[in-house]
């Protein structure tokens, strides 16, 4: 464990943690020559593309933060990149976002086109569990807990959780300035849409750590705060970013009218909201000890990040 | 376990378990009032459209067939049900089949819109692994084994199961009488796009019965038999049936010059390979007592049923 006091000691903490999760999923993945190849090509196409792998650090970091090991939880963490990734892959698609760039390259659907998009978005999203439920790739893990991870990450990207913050997200598209939109609805919206898969992240590393009561439900509120400040940041990004720095179209959020904290409550409040949010956060692990040091300095880039 | 020796017990059989699986599925999933209303309406409007949950009842037949109790299983053989109804949501899309009627109503996507369809989707693949996982459901079967249920399933939806079988398909329209087409493209597809899925019931009732390799491997082959002869017979269904009877468009493949085993080898020899795939899944338990009885009955069922 890093003590990642220093911006360049979080910085080698991400990389390294990046590289390591990266590499699991490599060797996890089938390779592109596998048939159907040009489905496998997709999948690996949108899964590599230069992802900050932000959801599995963040389980690693809580599960450090409880004192266990992170190397051998790397297949469980990596599984939760898979789900982020299907999510980006149809939340792209032409009747969702419609949108053409990710990442700086083209979206699935433009590259391979929408059936081979759909596609690899669900064949990623099924990958992730069958990941989780792998014994041997999990050897060292008891499968009460795998299956307390598989409960944890199927509840928070489900109807309940990611989907349906994006169903809702949708559902509101062109509506805003209308009686029906509320900064409640846009709460739902973010704190699921977003929000879910991040806190189900943090959550996951402490189910691995076997942390206690407190610990869990600590960390818990820690990473509700992370997910609204994530999306917060993000809609403030979208605003403030330039597409070179971001890697995808900017402002497109107000042009497709979307419900983001900017448009609703102004830029200067939304700032405001995301430094809060991750005090908030941060107090919630006030009582952690130096292990817990990479989580405060994740929480601090998640909002002072610039893509 | 009843004997299912005459067309009258396996009917009441069928009917009995289709019965006790809605309401399991009934119970599980989130009410159509839930947040967000329209998407769980979604999810239900395609969950409750009259299907035979052939695949459950597989899995309870193959459970009770080495000896096992199908009641305390229902959870687990239900959540095989979720993912097929999200592969139908998903194989309707404009990208994919285009298709605007499934069992006599609309499709999804001309009910809910192409978003809506999508998440709907998403949302029934994700609840089929928070049902697995979920504990206090499946309060009598251990860890280790709802973890073993989980790797079979997730193996056989994704990209070297069901989503590759699909992949294949789509990418094989359009294509027939060419070279690329064969026999042996015509066999993935089909082993893929429907027999996976059948053969994993058919392994998770032997999973959750505790079968012993011998009987895991004959369950295996029976499945496997079993998988490719209803598609085999599906393809027959398209070309003879009336649209009356299988409730969707009918000689849809053929206008679609989608890879179908009449197209290739011919009807009469489909019929006949529809029969030998029967005979030989029938071979496979052949050492089975009268427990297999069901699961004999269900295979003649599957090449012999008119919808």
């Amino acid at each position: 464990m890093l003590k990642t006091r220093t911006e360049q000691e979080l910085k080698r903490y991400l990389e390294d943690r990046r590289v390591r999760i990266d590499r699991t999923l490599e060797t996890y993945l089938p390779s592109a020559t596998t048939i159907p190849t040009r489905l496998h090509e997709a999948m690996r196409y949108s899964l590599f593309a230069g992802g900050k792998r932000i959801r599995p650090i963040l389980a690693i970091a809580a599960l450090e933060s409880v004192g266990g090991n992170g190397e051998e939880a790397l297949p469980v963490v990596s599984a939760i990149e898979l789900v982020h990734t299907y999510s980006l892959i149809h939340d792209d698609l032409p009747a969702m976002d419609d949108d053409d760039t990710r990442r700086g390259r083209l979206t699935s659907h433009k590259k391979f086109g929408e059936a081979a998009a759909i596609l690899a978005g669900d064949a990623l999203l099924t990958a992730a569990f069958a990941m989780l439920s792998d014994r041997d790739l999990n050897r060292t893990i008891p499968p009460a807990i795998l299956l307390s991870v598989i409960d944890e990450l199927g509840r928070a990207a489900g109807s309940l959780g990611m989907v349906g913050g994006q169903f809702a997200d949708i559902a509101s598209e062109g509506m805003i300035g209308t009686q029906t939109i509320s900064e409640e609805t846009l709460q739902y919206v973010h704190s699921h849409k977003t929000g879910s898969l991040i806190c189900a992240a943090v959550r996951i590393g402490a189910l691995l750590g076997v942390a206690g009561p407190d610990a869990l439900s600590s960390l818990t509120v820690y990473g509700e705060k992370a997910g609204l400040a994530f999306q917060v940041a993000d809609d403030i990004l979208d605003l403030e970013g330039t597409e070179k720095e971001t890697g995808k179209r900017v402002r497109k959020d107000g042009a497709h009218k979307k419900l983001t904290y900017p448009v609703i409550v102004g830029l200067a409040e939304s700032k405001r909201l995301a430094d809060q949010l991750i005090r908030e956060g941060l107090e919630a692990v006030s009582s952690f000890g130096v292990e817990a040091d990479p989580l405060r300095a994740i929480a601090r880039y998640i909002v002072e990040r610039k893509s």
